[in-house]
């Protein structure tokens, strides 16, 4: 089993209450890939700089991860910076400089096509398409998307979204995609677009499986400082899929989706603990299990 | 097996963007009398002026409250006007007329003061721990305050809140009474001010039993269509202490105290449905158990 995950990788500035840093390894598949090495193998497409740290390639090596897809294009790498408020609850976007990203054109190293799982993180919908293309025998595959893509690529995205079994998204991009502002019958709409089973993310408030024969509420981790919650749902959607992927079900499997969530829920609640990705490399699979633990017995009635 | 319920017994005027109307039944008793009374028979201390209509003194009698402590004064009911916002999550009061309800001294009837259970609606804190005094013998004691009493008689709400065995409060008020904004934090320092148990409620998110030994998360109902959500908290209150009155329980019962949080998360929920009380003059106690079944069904793993 191994799991293909296709992002960006990408160097972020992060301004939070509890203090600044900058240059860190961040980008989508990068939390995304490394929450869900904990639990399978992975797989990574995505497209670095000239700048990239020798580190930061052992960083994502030391934990398994198959770097033959994370190509190396002349420029400079992603480079995202961002300033938290004092809640923590929005964030402003200081600079955004693509760099390498602007020209990302995903290739599947030959080696990566059989894997029976793919994510695709959050990028251009046609860019979607393009690796879901490529992986044809793909047993589960789920994605992400964001406000700006429902905006301006409605009709790509729609298309896109057709061939995936699982969609994750936050509250205010299912209310945006569905035009309803109520969860269940924007989670009505959106299930009628393709994917069995739609999964919307609520920060601090945990996330909702929404399947046609019903729904599965998970709340979220009370923690007792969010340091940054850069890559929350980055990490919940590498433990989703890590799980599922490591466990080796379809997406017809209610009870393991249902796990996944938490599993989900979870990793994406380690990653707030620090900043970036620090705290998921110190992370541990004994953790994860004693926090998974931890949300039965506070869920249990 | 009894309750006492004291709080307020008003007319409201509401408008929410489903529609709008006047002088309806309500106030924080008649809510968490209405509620509890699915559990258990209870008993109301509150005052009404001369004009309280007498559709509503049966209205209360068939639900099978005691009325025995419902004073009536010269002069009128309290009165209450308020609009929500479009997506209902904010609401602002248009007309607050205290009446008879700015010299309301509650009485207990000496048929009352046996009772084992009582639960303190939102009222002044001299005036809860006044009708506290009363019943020295009761085996739980319940109650809700809001960001006046803690902002303005802080002092004497702290000491009233000493010989509570349940606090019931939102979100916001639970992180103004503790100056902590982290949620388990805030619970920690309300723990020591006495109660030995703290519900935090956070809206359409559900709430938070938190106890010295962990704590219990309830996800909100997701409902298509919130129709007005006044009183949602006073019944939830109402079907927590109704419930656990009903089961003959202390305070100590952990596994209980989940249940009765569950049951108060149903109350809450079918509050929102229609205007005012109207939801819970058509309920039956069929309904609150399917309710739960479907909480359990959304939320195991």
């Amino acid at each position: 089993m191994s799991l293909v995950v296709v992002g960006s990788v990408a160097y972020d500035g992060i301004e939070t209450p509890h203090g600044k840093a900058d240059r860190l390894l961040g980008g989508s598949a990068t939390y995304i890939a490394l929450a869900a090495s904990f639990f399978v193998p992975v797989k990574i497409v995505a497209v670095v700089g000239e700048d990239f740290r020798p580190e930061d390639w052992r960083l994502l090596e030391e934990r398994g991860i198959d770097l033959e897809g994370l190509e190396r294009a002349p420029g400079k790498t992603f480079y995202w910076a961002g300033v938290y408020s004092a809640d923590l609850n929005d964030r402003s976007t200081l600079r955004t400089d693509l760099n390498v990203f602007a020209e990302f054109n995903p290739k599947l190293p030959e080696s990566y096509r059989s894997s029976p799982y793919l994510f695709l993180g959050n990028i251009q919908p046609g860019l979607q398409a393009q690796v879901r293309r490529q992986m044809p025998g793909a047993r589960l595959v789920g994605g992400d998307t964001m406000n700006l893509w429902i905006r301006e690529t409605r009709d790509e995205l729609a298309q896109t979204l057709r061939d995936w079994n699982v969609l994750l998204i936050n509250d205010s991009e299912a209310r945006m995609l569905s035009g309803e502002q109520h969860l269940r019958r924007a989670a009505e709409k959106i299930l009628e677009l393709g994917p069995q089973t739609l999964i919307i993310k609520r920060g601090e408030y945990g996330a909702v499986l929404f399947r046609r024969e019903g729904y599965f509420i998970a709340p979220g981790f009370l923690l007792e400082t969010v340091f940054d919650p850069t890559g929350a749902g980055d990490c919940f959607a590498g433990g989703f899929m890590g799980w599922l992927a490591g466990a080796g079900v379809d997406g017809n499997d209610g009870v393991a989706l249902r796990q996944a969530v938490i599993y989900g829920s979870v990793m994406g609640s380690f990653c707030c603990e620090r900043f970036g990705i620090e705290r998921l490399t110190s992370l541990t699979r004994e953790e994860i299990e004693a926090r998974y633990r931890e949300f039965r017995a506070f869920t249990v009635f």
